[in-house]
């Protein structure tokens, strides 16, 4: 089958057609046609050589596709060959065809085709994973959502103005502001010209904080926080070590969390990925959460994809189709 | 009534007897004739100007006494006039009398005398809160207690073997350690001889810390979570300021939280409150989890027992007698 592969880990150009052998899905796993497949930060870190694949992965890039069922491993009887699928990938998406656990696929949501399904799993289920289980974000709160314009902003926009929070964002243009506000966005903040922490303050303090900054912003985000507030750390391209004030924290009982989805293991995967068909699915049929995708490449041009995310020069998702 | 009062902040010597108004309980309050008041760290903080009573509180220290219902204010069914009780204090208990409301009092449990009792409210509350309500720690845990001989540390060893997890203290030395054992401590480190991290990493890491060091420690602390593990600050006594790794945090999923009791609203503290009742309570009725006294003094004697707890040569409660 066709992949893109990583002639030697450096830049976007390393990432080449290559054939490989079509994987075959083991016990407990599915084959999936691949119809699209999501580009993530991630990628590009593992291009690079930062971010290896969790052992067992497959070492093709590629974190989230859609597509259709090809073929059932053994032991699985909760799809059939022919339905329409996403799904969330230890690896392996930028390919024809991608083997996956049975339990981290999910159903292509009424009202989104097939292409626009790829632009789903990741973004869902890391902004349910985040939002609802482990910063427990409730109707009313107010939650500061760092690069409100991104893929993962973007939804996270859309799933806490539906759960009834107030949404504060950051970004760096007018025009991914534009976006945001577009989406449901309360409060906008271009931190060019503004500094989010005062901003924040202004309103009262951040009941949860959604971050993919780190370091840069450990100490702005914990004096950000309103009493009883939960920080949720996802990424860190603003560096990973801080000084952090414990009194600071302790004064409001405020809370810094650090997660990814990736390193979890199978069940706790599939306990997300079952919350998010449960939770957010029902939204996106309804119409009142939306896939963003703000660029398409066939899967030949990954390395356009990769250069493009990497610019910081796009919004919302960005995909790569078969 | 008499009271002790801190005649200008300074050392355990300013404090001095004193004949001050009684207090008269308000709506929603009771008032509560003292037997015995618990002296805690933070009171030795007070009386140095360090930690001022939330607005609104006694300026008499005292976060915790013992004692019989004397009064009801306006709008209390739940007690009645000599109930033997013991209660969470905004302030106030080094004194005869002390008004609070009717929701943080407890009853005295089945199988513990009325000055025991007030070496109860705020270990008995600050451990439900935070090692249940807070870090959810759950049977086959392993959670790690720093100052396993303290008050707080000889009631947590015992609350969480009752609950099934496995327990790690650190102390200072053999005598301490021993008691941690005598209490179900599993695993006993003394800090002069070994480097907790190595000991508890030995162990596969540390589900849930309930730490009283703060920044001094708070590197080792994460270091020393497993996967999905939680750190609870309750405490800085090695300062407030300290560089974290949110990249290591990540790896593992962690969580820091820092929380007090003190400064919590009237309802958060009477769920606290509430839930100690239903959870604890029958866990001391059953003889299973036992006040630890170390030293008891007369209310006069209240600078001896200041500077017994300042000087860490105590083991479990410090009390005061009326």
């Amino acid at each position: 089958m066709r992949a893109m592969t990583v002639r030697e880990f450096g830049p976007p150009e390393n990432l080449v057609g290559t054939e490989v052998d079509k994987p075959r899905p083991g016990p407990g796993e599915v084959l999936i046609k691949v119809a699209a497949a999501g580009v993530n930060r991630a990628d590009l870190l593992q291009r690079q050589g930062n971010y290896p694949p969790p052992p067992g992965a497959s070492d093709i890039i590629g974190m989230e596709a859609s597509g259709t069922i090809d073929e059932l491993g053994p032991d699985v009887d909760s799809w059939s060959p022919g339905q329409e699928v996403c799904a969330l990938l230890a690896g392996g998406g930028y390919a024809e065809y991608v083997a996956v656990p049975a339990g981290h696929v999910l159903p292509v949501p009424d009202g989104v085709n097939l292409v626009e399904a790829a632009a789903l799993p990741e973004v869902a289920c890391t902004v349910l994973s985040n939002l609802k289980r482990t910063a427990h974000l409730q109707p009313g709160e107010l939650v500061l959502l760092h690069g409100g314009a991104s893929g993962i902003g973007t939804h996270a926009i859309q799933w806490a103005k539906e759960l009834g929070a107030t949404v504060a964002v950051t970004a760096g243009s007018s025009d991914k502001l534009d976006l945001c506000r577009d989406l449901g966005a309360d409060i906008t903040i271009n931190y060019h010209d503004d500094d989010f922490l005062e901003v924040i303050k202004s309103h009262g303090g951040a009941d949860v904080i959604l971050d993919i900054i780190g370091a840069k912003y450990l100490a702005r985000n914990v004096s950000a926080l309103a009493k009883d507030g939960r920080l949720v750390v996802i990424g860190m391209q603003g560096g990973v070590k801080a000084e952090v004030n414990l009194g600071a924290l302790l004064t409001k009982r405020g809370t810094i969390h650090a997660t990814a989805l990736r390193g979890r293991d199978l069940e706790d995967k599939a306990a997300i990925v079952a919350d998010t068909v449960a939770t957010t699915w029902p939204m996106i049929a309804a119409g009142r959460v939306k896939p963003v995708v703000g660029a398409t490449f066939p899967l030949g041009e990954a390395a356009k994809a990769h250069a493009l995310l990497d610019s910081g020069k796009v919004t919302g998702k960005v995909l790569l189709t078969l």
